[in-house]
């Protein structure tokens, strides 16, 4: 194997940077190999052209697996794993050893214009979903790109914008899903995010790059930049960037910053020997000779995976699913021109594609399709509305699908409203005058605004972006050979001005500050209780579920246990997706969300019959962020658990009891006179100098004199002299000593 | 004149603490006086003792204004410099140089503790108004101290918080009302904050008390603290603070940094030179000798102050005024023991004091009373309810005082929530229920909730804190010797959940995010078309009132005129307060509120008359700062410019085209590519770029590739290699060359 000290300085700066836009850099010299690497995230976008980047429409095929924005509403980690090894599959045969993704950005604001590729506005849920890609690729010796690190959640001047979050935000909401998939599952590679985080880039930032990803969590892999987001190979690297991608043929600025001082030789050789070991563990998969995939199984994948991605928002009287018999209008071009994925670098070329139609043909439904409105910008015609209308009055229900068309919604803009295209609002509106039986389907890569059109429904479908499998599995839920079980992975909202992030949304003078802290998503709209068109984590099945006999119990200081029964008290088979919010201790120094996501699975419960499920609560189920601290707390004290159905779908809330961290915060000078009343110790020495007041000992303070008490209150002991002038500071040191002397006395 | 060269280090040291609690220190040596300050801001909080700070109860008697809470309702500044007058009136009589307000810190949230004492939750008004206190007080040879600067919007752990505010909010929304009144009238004093602002001390805060105050607005005062806030006297001297208080005997620290280099001595001169030049500004009026102020005449200022401060917030169909012969019952222990200002250390011993039953005795009003509550939090009695029942049932009209005791509200902490006393409300409804005729007269500091009991109300007074003649001024409002003109200063929200400062509020941690940025009050409701329970700015009047033939026009390039004709419609002499808004220009770089109060005018209109009103805008009445440019921009543009009488009751919207400010900002690597097609320069540098490409002595740009267009247009030209691998580097080096020649060529 080579070592980092076989390299020649030229040779080490050399692999810092890559071969050209989608291979390693390798050292034929050393038999140092450069293997390929390629966009993801939910397929292999390989192009087929090796020298330009971005040559979106040549690329060789592979399968179309649903996006984040739809695998999110699975809610089903083992499937997600499962399409993971089908895509390591896929890049065996390739040769590729690194497909870039999963991205697990939090979606801060649903207009983000690449929310589609990314999981959902919960930190838990992101994290834990989008961990089996991570696990599942690399369960074929290929390697992961957990992207894009951290706190690119928005498009506009994302190139350079200045993301500015609270290290609490970025420790709570931000870098979670992060952590938890680095510290779980080890990525071979991070991809850096373009924008700054509090003044320095991601390419740059030694506070993400080395500090928090590599000294506290322990991160084994590299770092590579997301395309061009490097602007000094000579920061990046002490900031901790083993790889600049593409390359742009600077490294003879590294050999220089070695040379003068401005690059630690041994920060280079730490960034190189990563691409040696980064390239050592795709050997024996890169090696593997003639490996194909199986297509129809993986097709099969993709397709139970977009069945697990939809998510039935309404279902009135019962309308879905269809019987056999039904006969069925199926409008909207959206069924023969399915929107299956987003654009953008993850754009993928599928191995076949499923439409709506396609599907319908194959099982041989009764239905006439009447497009109603075409997907581009043009004028809507009587023609389409005059047919879509007329094959609406002459059906028993009516299939309409409708979304938002291609250009609304891609990688590299933002959305600048959630509205639904007019036109096919207005064809609905049309429809559902002339046959009320109308079931929506849903095409869109994030949130939509729901109101006031949803009433032109009796039950809609969120298919959201569904691979190339997707006409497939809406066939399968609207007839009932699939029950759904997807649920909302983040809040659809009544208006986007009701978003906390909106007053700060998308900023602007190449700055975005994150006001709303840790209140992104349900987190704001449940504590603040602002309505919401749909709730995180909401989502209707055929079958009807009981939850029952909860138990909540401590395991330990800062972990507790939960257990439930979930019955499935009908008569169809399906699968429920039990919930466990956190709500914090009474007592928390810090503003906290009402509750929290911190655990959930997915169980499949045949009809009639109950499943026991257990959710175990860690210690960072109930822990916050101390930015006074520098660390995670848990304080003691009762905590809140609840068992629901959605964020809104409470079944059950129980307490529990926490002894907490045993995290002791010592009193100072700059403790207040209040803290010290409620330490066991400061109290003590709050005593004992109220009684030396009194016998004129020590200055005597005013017990009866409201105004005193009042500012003493909050006052920083150092501050004692503001009352009571040159003896104020006798007063000070006597709290201290006393206090240190009780301390002492009483063993801690 | 003693000149601090005359000083000794240890004099100069001396002079930058105080002498005592209350006094500056004086040097007999040199004849440098060391005169009296004391609380104010409306009206004089002398203490008899004059050993410990905060004894509330035994100080002079002195004029009661009403709190900044009543006066900013008032909008009429001329009223406002009145009360000023005669605060310094009555300074000179009881030997004090300084009175320590106005307090012009902006209402970020109603909840604010304080709130009471200061003027509004916007800048322009706030600054507007309370600029008559100091103009007042100083026209008599007497100081003020502008406070607390700044960004003291809390009392939660005020005196450690770190307030974390962006430089653009700061500039925009905490910073103009301090800034106004030092660039127009000079305050000689300013008084830092207990809080950090960004980290640092507002006691200790080189940014804002050198940088900001002296540097940029030319601030020629002292700067002191507030009581306590100093915690390290050369860090303090260093950043620019004249002098703590009260004195915490540490100048031996002083002398010592000097010596060992800590301080520069140069820095404490300036310091202490400041103290001296205090000293002689009063020593005129402090030589005055048996100077005695009218203790009636100031009564009576302070009636007429109370008048405009009420704010009439419903008359159904006009209830309000009473005819003479109206028989009344008054209800509510409020008109009996009125709240008439806050607690804290702006309480002030009155010289007299009018309640509401003081006031009807006095003009023989036919009523009877019932106290229908006390203000302590004893329960409920049925004698009390029944008592006032009865009197409802038998009168023609009910005058229900009702709001919020004392203990709910004061300096030293924050309110947690809105809500009105619970027995009151209890109370109102059964006295509706026997008389619908009820005039609800409301006492309070800021913002109340207001649903769903106004229900319960036909007339609403908002009577705020009114000083001591409030009695009278309710009084002349309820039988129509007076014509209600207050408007409101601040938003009345729905619901406190609303207020878009809550995510953050209070903080914790010993950190408070200012989240929201500019979008306070207002800014915030009004662009995120929030309903709430009353607007800011509104205020009925027994007139009624047209404002007409509204004129906007440019009078420079940043600036502009606006003229409006005010027609009283009614037969009451009355008093409407035109307010003017300004709308944004479309395209700014950052996102702005959707109107911003710029200008208004209060215009007394006899019944039936007209008069002309003129409103001149400024730069500044069209700027936003900019943090990427360091400074006010205003960009070329047209904008809004509203005439209004609330900032939801516009009556008129015109528009105005602005040059703009001319600022030119350069192109560099660093601007997008999208960003040089818009520049009349860069946009040439592109199109030779094209053509070269195309003839291939440059790289090609694919024009027809979407996916490439996408990218480039966010894209740093220094980012070209990204896209087009080696070359990419003379595409950039082309654009910048390019571009500087054509500004050459072009004369720029």
């Amino acid at each position: 194997m080579v070592d980092v000290h076989d390299l020649t300085l030229e040779e080490k700066a050399s692999l810092t940077s890559g071969g050209d836009a989608w291979h390693f850099q390798p050292i034929e010299r050393l038999g140092v190999p450069g293997y390929m690497l390629t966009d993801g995230p939910h397929g292999l976008r390989k192009e087929n052209s090796e020298v330009a980047a971005l040559d979106m429409k040549n690329t060789v095929p592979a399968t179309c697996f649903p996006p984040a924005a739809g695998m999110s509403s699975s809610w089903n980690p083992q499937l997600v794993r499962e399409v993971g090894v089908a895509m390591g599959e896929e890049c065996i045969q390739e040769d590729v050893a690194v497909i870039l993704g999963p991205g697990v950005n939090i979606k801060r604001n649903p207009l983000g214009g690449r929310s589609f590729e990314y999981w959902s506005e919960d930190p838990y849920l992101a994290g834990h979903e989008a961990i089996g890609i991570v696990e599942g690729v690399q369960s074929q010796g290929i390697g992961t790109s957990l992207k894009h690190y951290a706190a690119n959640n928005q498009e506009t001047d994302r190139l350079r914008i200045n993301a500015r979050i609270s290290e609490r935000a970025l420790r709570e909401i931000y870098l979670p899903a992060f952590e938890h998939i680095v510290k779980t599952a080890q990525p071979w590679t991070i991809m850096c995010a373009y924008n700054q985080l509090n003044g320095a880039f991601g390419s740059e930032n030694h506070h993400l790059l080395t500090e928090i990803l590599r000294d506290e969590w322990g991160f084994e892999g590299i770092v590579m930049s997301d395309w061009g987001a490097v602007h000094d190979r000579v920061a990046s690297l002490n900031g901790g960037l083993n790889l600049e991608m593409p390359p742009s043929y600077t490294d003879d600025e590294v050999v220089v910053a070695v040379k003068d001082g401005r690059l630690d030789e041994k920060q280079l050789d730490k960034m190189a020997q990563g691409m040696l070991d980064l390239a050592e563990k795709a050997r024996e998969a890169m090696e593997r000779e003639g490996f194909v995939f199986d297509k129809e199984t993986h097709h099969a994948i993709a397709r139970r995976a977009a069945q697990e991605s939809i998510v039935m928002l309404k279902n009135e009287n019962g309308l879905l699913p269809f019987a056999g018999t039904t006969k069925v209008a199926v409008i909207g071009e959206f069924a023969r021109t399915p929107r299956y994925q987003g654009g953008g670098s993850s754009h993928i070329h599928p191995t076949k594609m499923t439409s709506l139609l396609d599907a319908l043909e194959e099982r041989g439904t009764d239905f006439v399709f009447a497009p109603g409105f075409t997907l581009d910008r043009s004028e809507q015609t009587s023609e389409l509305t005059d047919a879509a209308v007329e094959a609406a009055r002459n059906a028993d229900v009516v299939v309409f699908t409708m979304g938002l068309p291609e250009e609304e919604e891609s990688e590299g803009f933002d959305r600048t409203h959630l509205d639904m295209p007019a036109k096919q609002l207005e064809l609905l509106s049309r429809v559902a005058e002339v046959n009320p039986n109308v079931v929506a389907v849903l095409s869109n890569g994030s949130a939509v605004q729901m109101n006031p059109w949803q009433d032109d429904t009796r039950a809609i479908l969120e298919t959201w972006l569904l691979g190339q499998a997707g006409g497939s599995a809406v066939a399968d839920i609207l007839f009932g050979d699939a029950n759904p079980s997807g649920k909302l992975a983040q809040s659809f909202p009544l208006d986007i001005k009701d978003d906390p992030s909106m007053v700060n949304w998308p900023g602007g003078d190449r700055i975005v500050d994150y006001g709303e802290g840790v209140f992104v998503g349900y987190r704001y709209y449940d504590t603040f209780d602002v309505d919401v068109a749909y709730p995180f984590g909401f989502g209707l099945s055929y079958s009807t579920f009981k939850v029952s006999d909860v138990r909540v119990e401590a395991t330990g200081d800062t972990s507790a246990r939960v257990t439930a029964r979930v019955t499935n008290t009908s008569d169809v088979d399906g699968a429920e997706v039990v919930q466990v919010y956190v709500n914090p201790a009474s007592e928390t120094p810090v503003e906290r969300p009402i509750h929290e996501l911190k655990g959930f699975v997915k169980v499949f419960v045949p009809a009639g019959e109950s499943v026991d499920v257990r959710v175990d609560l860690d210690d960072r189920a109930f822990a916050y962020w101390s930015e006074k601290d520098g660390g995670w707390r848990v304080v003691p004290g009762e905590y809140g658990v609840e068992v629901a159905t959605s964020s809104r779908d409470i079944v059950s809330r129980e307490t529990v009891t926490l002894i907490g961290d045993g995290f002791y915060e010592e009193l100072n000078e700059w403790s207040n006179y209040g803290e010290f009343k409620k330490d066991p110790y400061g109290a003590l020495a709050v005593e004992h100098m109220l009684e030396k007041g009194r016998t004129g000992e020590l200055p005597a303070i005013p017990e009866d004199n409201l105004g005193v008490q009042l500012f003493l209150e909050t006052m920083p002991i150092n501050s004692m002299p503001v009352l009571f002038g040159k003896d104020g500071k006798r007063l000070t040191q006597f709290l201290l000593d006393d206090y240190a002397a009780e301390r002492e006395r009483l063993g801690k």
